[in-house]
């Protein structure tokens, strides 16, 4: 397997990571997640996860872009790997730094692509998916603070037009906190502030 | 050098590029651009490039997101090694995706951090940065189809707030055209539509 060394390369002005064998320099971006709030008659699409990191625990259909995707193409097809589902996109709900793991995400309000009653399952990926009111959300098992900075975006344009993107909240501005067994309670289940952790 | 083969890896469901040598595997992801609208008095700021590709055009301050930052962050980054300008970051106005080359980017809108004369000078990649009224924008002359767009983004919100920020044009949804001639003619010059390129 490769062996890293770290050291600023010709032309650049950052360490960066060079292949002790090869020379190859593993310039290290950070990395965008895609994903979406599907929503039907008020209730939200969630997957549990069937993988680490966070196994059991409830997300939203997200992963990383790839590629040729744009973002909205690879929002839907998160949504189809993770939940079987095909949605239609309406717009950007959340655009979120993770400086701590080096993600950007982009969550997108969408709604189940055809008519009728909606069509989901899960995918390899996912353990179970679930439609949820927002009272039945399962605030206890989130896997990760991004869902629920991207939920409670949901909720503050729910019934509107989409309007500025939410950003990270007051408390964690950089993305740096991990999940705490006080941000798990969720926004409307106590009032409660997250504590920095 | 690494000496790259196409091939998937094990528990991946795409092909990626793996060392011969080594067998690192090389996941090459889209990249985050970050960048700026600075305007002072309604002028804006813009950089003309020292570097390829696109020496000697105008663009925006704007460059790879790094780790460990976040989005603003990023973006007031950039203001400082292309323009030597200090910035205050206001909200996102555009997010594009250049599906032809694996980039998303995201434009704030921003102006000059500090009160006063606005201060900015070229960084090693500017050949030239100055302060453009509207009709003074050299259209002719811009490096890349998305500065554009997102100085077109720019005139839409530049009295009031920030809405949802501004996706891909009609005309590029994908985000896969070159910059063409008639591209550059500037959406206010004569009104022509871009063509498709």
């Amino acid at each position: 397997m490769a062996s890293f060394t770290r050291r600023i390369p010709e032309g650049d002005n950052r360490e960066r990571s060079v292949c002790a064998e090869c020379g190859y320099v593993a310039y290290e971006n950070p990395k965008v997640v895609v994903g979406s709030v599907v929503a039907a008659d008020g209730r939200i699409l969630m997957c549990r996860r069937a993988i680490e990191p966070r196994k059991g625990f409830w997300t939203l259909p997200a992963g990383y872009l790839e590629l040729g995707e744009t973002l909205e193409e690879g929002a839907a097809r998160e949504a189809m790997e993770e939940a079987e589902a095909a949605i239609a996109i309406d717009g950007i709900l959340g655009v979120f730094s993770i400086a701590r793991i080096g993600q950007v995400q982009v969550i997108f309000r969408a709604r189940f692509a055809a008519a009728g009653p909606p069509s989901f399952a899960p995918g390899p990926e996912s353990e179970d998916v679930q439609l949820f009111a927002w009272d039945e959300i399962p605030w206890r098992d989130i896997a990760f603070p991004s869902v629920r900075w991207a939920l409670d975006a949901w909720r503050s344009a729910e019934t509107g037009g989409l309007g500025r993107p939410a950003g990270n909240p007051a408390d964690d501005p950089r993305g740096v906190h991990r999940m705490s067994p006080s941000m798990a309670d969720g926004p409307m289940a106590d009032g409660k502030e997250e504590t920095a952790l």
